[in-house]
């Protein structure tokens, strides 16, 4: 049987080059899939065009903009989902969509292999096979730029031996990811950990210090799912959309980290996420109204863990899809709207309201309509404090630390 | 025996009526012990006096600022403590230690009862009462507000009553706690949760607004413990103190929100705490760089553990010192700078170096120098990815959900 | 309003007195319901009488074995509700159903109060009045016992006073309760750790040491639910009394443990829960054979979070749903047949099949047609040590402790 | 530079071989390792003859006997290290002991590459590979098995080939490593799931069912550590060396599971541990008597994780030691003695005695001599019980589940 590829295209050098390449190595033919995730940039037809000219005997484009929104951006909101506390995943839910549509198109056309542009030291080669090998693992996978050291001074001489129809763009210094969700760029420079950011770095957002006036803007919530922004009805989509642009115009999203890397090793990154950062943040403040302690407390455990198992590539992996059915019965009752206020880097919340809130003004007030029984603490602190009290009275007869001896440093 | 009732002092109108009630009430002495936190406001001396001119048989004033930064904000700063992701501990910290002070001078000044002004509705009454009990369960503890509804205005009418030699302040709309660590403050129009927070509300942070001009800072830690502002050494006071002013005056480290209460209530909180919300942000960047993966994994579940665990009133607690253990043990290592820019009501992270990084360019860098293994990933994505190859290859057969099913929302 | 006081009613000494104390007490009518789940003992329809002579207006009897067996049994079944890895919550699961009852009685005839006879340094008291008010806060909760120090020897003084048509039995010196889940003893010689259980302690099961034959057992499992026992169908509850008669002959499920009360001290149980005890290990070894590591890992973990909830009085609490919610995801394919030999106290697993099983013959086996890829194991361990490796290596160039030290106990 | 290959030696065929094989295929010098473990059999210094009369260059056999008793296994007993919540981690914990020694010798005797003689789809490759990078990356791993897929038959004909002076044994079907901790057992028939195991498969334990009389056993811990047996003191090595031999000949601590390998796949295994299982089964027993709840409830967690991470290879790891370093904060109160009767496969606890107790008689009875405050009780249960209580009510308003809706299953 002829080899079929079916290869992740983004339209770039790299991934064309790959065209005439696999198809070289396999001898056989090569299919290109390229997703719109909303990355902007130049248009999906030009992009398709271009795989067909590279050599691609088919070249699909979806459209997965909604999809993305609404089935992988929208569990990350509801898991606040935020790798080492901070970044949201921006590349790390793009993957698993990716490779749905390539799997697709290789059962639709006969596809034999897959094949991505993934290095051997990165976070994508893991998130694309295993997703790859998850959803059909009889796919057999190739990976030019990990398996056989197809470097980009390669591809370009590659491009001009097989009279590649592209130019050859100016060499950028950044390596850049971007959908809806956000953009991540690595950049040599930033390699020296000292080195601060520089302002062509960014492009989803503007330069916080640049004195724009506040911005207070309004989401609501429905059962988790973003629905409307200052009380005008959108979709999962447009909301991330619109706030991409009111929080950007602001600064806000930017990120600085060193990230823990799957394969072991740490890496400096820098990422934008406006649309991200304030949608968990005003989640995360209708959760503190609308969720009980205890499970709120153990929601944040699971929540970190979701972080990890989507970050370490395992989107379609049995315990993501329980830690989802936790989430998803948590999200019944996060149902209210979030007013903040945009300005200079920082979402700050100012105000909530909810028709499932569980704050009682009755029982919180320190004001005429009190109805909390104060009585009843004195025998809860007792209790509460009990098992400590017997175990450091125990701990001090004993000779044992009770925790008031100076802190040793 | 006649009682001797050891009286947590604040010098302001409760507390001060407190000491002849108390008196009154238990037919004995009672002896004010007051705290320098480093809460600012009026000089210790005249607090020392007052409670000596309402009736105490001793008033005592201890100078616990250095105490506190480093034996209860020090270990906070090592474990991230954040109560719900937000909140850096400022009332829940500096109780244990008035306890500790307070348990102290009633061994040594024969004291039967100690006393503290919570009402029963809050975290305080838990915090002093798990805390007397821990250190010297044969203390009886009398807590006037919660158990003989001891209110603002009978306290009013009681000091005219005995003719007590205070001023009677114009009421303020305020109820505030404040320490070197931070302030909190409650207030009646923030009940309603839709009310943004008002300007007046703030003492240790200017607007964020302002505009100010961008402040860079770098702070150094040596295992753990910060240690010095821009290269000038410091005592963790110091640094606290130092960072309170230079992060206040951007604005930085105001919170705004709702927050489960130990006693099962949701309550709206108004907090500052400008050096701890930097200090915090810079050693979580610091361990970034000099912890490994799975340690910080587990790391932030632990930290996330001690603070609910301090936020119950639980430091004098076998689990909260076995956490300490565990922090301490991580510590070693936290050596390096962190370079930040204060501005506009954010701290954003833009370098660190450390002799410990565990960053490595020559294993991070795409550019000449790489020495990193990319054969070893293939084989590395494969077994990483194999049992859920294996549990979805079984899924499928089963007609089970593999997880690229359509998201239910 | 005249009060109607709704009694959790076993037919005892205890709670038989208490239908014309509640009655004295509020000075309105007193309902009894009790609840048959699987207890043995007298026919409820004694009981029922009995409350009705003793003066109650209305009594009722549930039979409420099924619904106990399949809606408090089978959740800990799935969960392996095991409360400090060894208690299978005889009597936590219990409770809730009982309150359940309790508030729908109360609904239906009237009923202003719920009693219970729990004394104060129990459980049970936890488990029942936290249930009261998460199913119905509106009726008022009288605990005789606690908050009127209510001990037997009022209890048979009050029964003389007011002729009350019961027999009084020879005081036994052991507290029992007992369902169909298991039973447990308390008794005052128990409260000297260090004496053994006796004999006459065990009604459930036979003692270990007599020199049965061992008994071998298939039980089959369909998504986590028992249904069958050697190939015969069954219903839940017909499982858990099969396997009581049958691991209760071999004196299998017996516990002697200490226990931390979550009022906040320890105390001594002893407990016999035959089928309990096989029919969790039988389920784990199932699990072990058809969920996947990672989830089984973390499933271990909310496993253990489920028992701590349950015993802790919160059945009906949102973090008990959202773990039920997750517990319930994973059991879609937990469907197969575990053999076990039942002897002489102990139950063994000695065989696993399921149509489920993520086992693989090929991928495990030694033998001839092993299909695992060794090649790919080379590159997995060396990545898989990678964050490990980098963090040692600095270690030891810093002198730091890498793990090769010498142990200090 | 010439290899130098340092081999962990066992003595057997495999190792054997691959003395010459190694020096073959490198040109340099094989120095063969052979650890005294505990594991008995043949006599260590027949071991050191035969590898020299291989060809080793050097031979050295060392006796951990003591050193693992007391480095591996005794934290392991104060871990409850217990895989999967019932293996022992038997193989898991000689591993990082061989590769100790292994590198000390490569250290000494300027050895260059060091050699195991594990597989590529077990666990033990990993547990060797890690260790060895964690301790001296400098040092080549060469694992002949694996990458060169050499086989037990390849093995014998180059040992014909190089006319090596071994005898060639019967061919055995067992696969077996074991130690002083215990004895693992893998074997073509059991690779069938539904297959009991045989009687032959044992050398450690008698069959439980062979009537043998009780055996009751007193274990005294000190800090966690076990000191003596039925009063008599012993070292650790001498404690776990008796409780094999009584426990064994009781039939205890045979284990028949289906395990989770690190490399992703499922196997079935076949252990004998009899002194480990009773040792943690005091030692948690007595842990229940002398830690307080809520450590003892977050220790059971760290130990999972605890056991998880020594499975997968990670013992000189820094979240291992981070561990341990929690962990030992816990031991300081497990002192005692643990009663338990021994007999027909079970152990069971049957008293507890410790200076270090947290059990109260004066809290815990309900006989004369109660000093529990039951009034406090109320509170408790009424605070404890009020999140649930407002979350419950907020969800029956909103029709939302509550928890007492049939149970789905």
């Amino acid at each position: 049987m002829n080899a079929r590829v079916v290869l992740a295209y983004s339209g770039g050098l790299d991934t064309s080059v790959a065209i005439p390449y696999l198809s070289k190595m396999t001898g056989g033919d090569v299919i290109a899939v390229s997703l719109d995730l909303g990355q902007g940039g130049e248009d999906m037809e030009s992009v398709r065009q271009r795989a067909l000219d590279c050599g691609a005997v088919e070249s699909i484009v979806v459209d997965a903009k909604d999809e993305f929104a609404e089935e992988y951006c929208l569990p990350t909101i509801k898991a606040n989902g935020m790798y080492m506390k901070q970044y949201p995943l921006v590349s790390a839910i793009s993957r698993p969509l990716i490779v749905k549509h390539l799997v697709e198109a290789a059962q639709e056309h006969g596809g034999t292999h897959v094949s991505h542009g993934c290095t051997g030291k990165g976070n994508d080669q893991v998130r694309f096979e295993v997703s790859f090998r998850a959803l059909d693992p009889s796919l057999e996978i190739i990976a030019p730029a990990r398996d056989y050291a197809w470097t980009r001074d390669k591809a370009i001489a590659f491009a001009e031996e097989v009279n590649l129809p592209i130019e050859q763009s100016a060499s950028s210094p950044f390596s850049i990811d971007q959908n809806v969700w956000g953009r991540a760029v690595e950049t040599g420079f930033l390699e020296d950990l000292w080195n601060p950011p520089t302002k062509d770095l960014y492009a989803y957002t503007e330069d916080p210090a640049m004195g724009n006036a506040p911005d207070e803007v309004v989401i609501s919530f429905d059962k988790g799912t973003p629905v409307a922004v200052d009380g005008k009805k959108m979709t999962v989509l447009q909301v991330i959309e619109e706030l991409n642009k009111r929080a950007g115009a602001q600064g806000i999203g930017r990120l600085d980290m060193v990230e823990d890397r799957l394969v072991g090793i740490k890496s400096r990154e820098v990422y934008e996420a406006p649309g991200a950062v304030v949608l968990i943040k005003a989640h995360e403040a209708l959760e503190d109204v609308t969720i009980e302690r205890e499970l709120a407390r153990y929601k944040r455990l699971t929540d970190a863990r979701w972080g990890e198992e989507v970050y370490d590539g395992l989107w379609f992996s049995p315990l993501k899809r329980s830690l989802d059915a936790f989430v998803d019965s948590t999200q019944e009752t996060v149902t209210g709207d979030i007013r903040l206020t945009l300005h200079a880097g920082t979402a700050t919340v100012t105000g909530r309201r909810s028709s499932e809130s569980l704050y009682s003004f009755d029982l919180a007030t320190y004001d005429t309509g009190d109805t909390f029984d104060q009585t009843a603490a004195k025998g809860f602190v007792q209790l509460h404090g009990l098992s400590t009290q017997i175990s450091n009275q125990r701990d001090r007869e004993g000779g044992f630390p009770t925790g008031n001896e100076k802190y040793a440093q």
